[in-house]
């Protein structure tokens, strides 16, 4: 079997190495360091995994094995990575599902490890990072039983009429009841003498049935807990069905593949037969960033899983080691915090972000804004644009921001694809105000950074809510 | 100064006593009983209320006096009850605004009175009740100011060009000065001289400017905290604004009286004029029952005060008299726990809720539901309505109750008055599904269930989410 990790372009543990020896001058604050000679201050290994598995008692521990030798759908590790801001080693929790394994599925051993890595996350306080590729909860297939039943037509020669009921022989009955396979009782039928009608399907393994949903309830919560009690990130690198979006979602901060990484509850074939006819042709259609970017469950998009991989480590840069740690300061001593704030708004209409990221003017001259250069990192970009949030650094030190779009935006509501005489609405909206979507943001924005222990910037210009009837009427 | 006590028709107080006294026929569980000889087994106080007074250290202390005393637009009683489920007495906070003090709106003191009763509400784990009728914050005069400012037209004959700036003159600023009214400074004047052009108005009265944003943050965190803690409601008897709303949506609970008593953020003609023409012709229309309970906000509606104050108490009677105190158990011993459930769906058709209300079949017999007869009150009845939801009893005991509409419904979504060319909505939606409305519902529903500390009965039905791309842009 294919591990998930092979199964990637390059594995997460790769891709970590890569973003952290290979430089990361695209995504910002080092920007200006030299990377031949920050080199060689790094550390020899930068970055350190150690495999977690479940044992007989369900109790996670440490494993030293080659990659793909997984025993279920869902692997995690307990990683150590040494970057810029903890030199000595900051630890994560790395949770992944493996898509090679019944198609990435939640059973019941893949939600006990998801679990009890997500618990060492939460206990310690420490980053949990869980990359999201699944095909949500597992619905099994007693194959024994698969094997040997047989059907009672209505009419033999018209199967589309229908059948009486699903039987066994004696003979296989009593091989099935060897494992409590089934649950039977005996009728005559017409050839075959007794027979047994099936009218429960119990399955020898455990694991096919309704077992799988309760695993899927309790990691929901303990999603919930943990967003609650550390940093929790979902790099979304595939499609992730049903608990998989919940956990995504629950989870709040995430990052998503452009393409081909949708969040879904049912797939596009599912809704398809349901409407009865081919409204949807792609999952990306329901779930993909021009649907989950806009309403703001896609904090961030990336184009690959190199570039996710390098997104998360980013924003970790921005997070203490462990909850109610120090924030990591990273002063970088060209740019020290008692600049000028040179950059002054020269029309009305000139972006707000200018006012703290800074910009070069038209003599090439650098201006700059409230926060240290470069470091700004917008979040939630697509979504109830009247609002601004990000995160940056001041002095080094890493902030929550929260400022006010000045200029008019427009919010596209698309048409539904499912009711023909539904078209795109442009809603325009004012600059300065806030909208119900842009009001939500403001609130999800401020309690995500409260649990990062962020400190929290407010560039606060607002007019006020927009009251009308139908901002009301939504809420 | 007429009281808010006097103001409505009847006095919350009186209100209590007319519904304790006078029979609840109309509201349910007792009216099996016999209210005459019910009448004779009252105590002889039903209802007894001592006002709440803030002293000079901002701290309540009971004072008895008669109703329209209060000195400021807000007032508290602690209230003790005869209920029949609390023979012995229940306790609560009442507090409302005075809407004939200042229009209702809330200065500081207001505020301070505010949050110190909710305290004690929190604190002791009691329902706190509160009667919203006001006009938001206060933005106040400086009188002794208005008296003496005068302006410096740019041209005294069109005052429509505007004005160079407003001043006072040498003799009115030292009046002014005593009290810290006004920051000014000196500049020349063509006809009086010397005179004092005013940059800041301070006003000498504590109260008139943005401290009273500081109360509204501070009695908004309160109420959030005391949803958390003890049972919150509102009656929106009469127009509630700003902060008034915002207090009404974060105790979660509401009942709104059916005509004139909005909710609003902005009220209409402030609109109109943003806008630039008449869009709106009532804040009804902004924030009515029509709006407040087709989402969710308002979870009751009522046509007068005394029926408000009745719907309260009925709501109380589902409530422990304390936190984690024991849940009030009303047996009837005509409607034993033993029944059998008798009624049975007849078509698809039929009303879901006829499953837990029972219902007299065509041959006049009584045909029992899962809860006790009479018991079954439903709340955000015109939101969602793919959910059900509602509180009953079973045995006596009070339980929350979530049930799956089966058949299909309709969901309107007005048109906006704002945008001429948009037009109403009509939504059929399939039963047995969780639209985003819904989910949401449900899920407010269980939270406000687990604040009562109330059992949960979940008759779940459904097949599913409705995950098409509407609805996940939606969220």
């Amino acid at each position: 079997m294919v591990s998930f990790l092979l199964s990637l372009p390059r594995s997460p543990v790769s891709c970590f190495q890569t973003a952290l020896g290979g430089g990361r001058s695209s995504s910002g604050h080092s920007a200006n360091a030299d990377n031949s000679t920050a080199k060689s201050f790094l550390p020899e290994r930068v970055f350190e995994a150690t495999e977690l598995r479940l044992n007989r008692k369900g109790e996670l521990e440490e494993v030293q094995r080659e990659k793909g030798l997984n025993e279920c759908g869902m692997v995690a590790w307990r990683v150590t990575m040494h970057t810029p801001e903890f030199p000595k080693g900051r630890r994560v929790i790395l949770i992944g599902n493996d898509v090679t394994f019944q198609m990435g599925t939640f059973g019941v051993t893949e939600d006990l490890l998801f679990q009890r890595a997500s618990e060492i996350a939460r206990k310690e306080g420490i980053p949990r990072i869980y990359i999201a590729v699944n095909s949500g909860a597992r619905m099994g297939l007693a194959n024994e039983v698969l094997k040997l039943f047989q059907v009672e037509w209505i009419d033999e020669t018209q199967p589309h009429r229908g059948f009486k009921y699903l039987y066994v022989t004696e003979k296989d009955y009593q091989q099935l009841m060897q494992t409590d396979s089934i649950v039977a009782e005996p009728v005559q039928h017409p050839v075959e003498g007794t027979v047994y009608k099936i009218t429960t399907i119990v399955g020898a393994q455990i694991g096919l049935g309704v077992e799988n949903l309760c695993g899927s309830g309790a990691i929901a919560g303990e999603t919930a807990r943990a967003y609650k009690s550390t940093f929790t990130i979902t790099f979304c690198s595939g499609r992730s069905v049903g608990i998989g979006a919940y956990l995504t979602r629950l989870g709040q901060r995430v990052i998503q593949k452009s393409v081909n990484a949708p969040l879904l509850l049912t797939g596009y074939q599912a809704l398809n037969r349901l409407i009865g006819r081919d409204v949807y042709s792609s999952n990306d259609e329901i779930g993909g960033i021009d649907v989950m970017h806009k309403n703001g469950i896609s904090h961030l998009t990336v184009k690959d899983d190199i570039e996710g991989c390098e997104a998360i480590l980013d924003w970790l840069s921005y997070v203490p080691e462990h909850r109610e740690g120090p924030l990591p300061i990273m002063v970088d001593p060209t740019d020290p915090v008692s600049r000028p704030v040179a950059y002054k708004p020269a029309r009305a209409t000139e972006d707000p972000r200018l006012m703290f990221t800074g910009c070069i003017d038209p003599q090439g001259n650098w201006l700059g804004g409230v926060f240290d250069r470069g470091s700004y990192r917008e979040a939630m970009a697509d979504w109830a644009r009247s609002v601004i949030i990000g995160r940056a650094r001041l002095g080094g030190i890493p902030v929550g921001v929260v400022a006010v779009e000045t200029r008019v935006t427009e919010a596209k509501q698309p048409a539904d694809p499912a009711m023909p005489h539904t078209s795109e609405i442009l809603l325009t909206r004012a600059g300065q105000v806030w909208f119900p979507d842009s009001a939500y943001k403001t609130a999800q924005a401020i309690w995500d950074f409260n649990q990062e222990e962020l400190p929290l910037f407010i560039f606060a210009n607002w007019r006020g809510f927009s009251g009308g009837q139908r901002d009301m009427f939504n809420e």
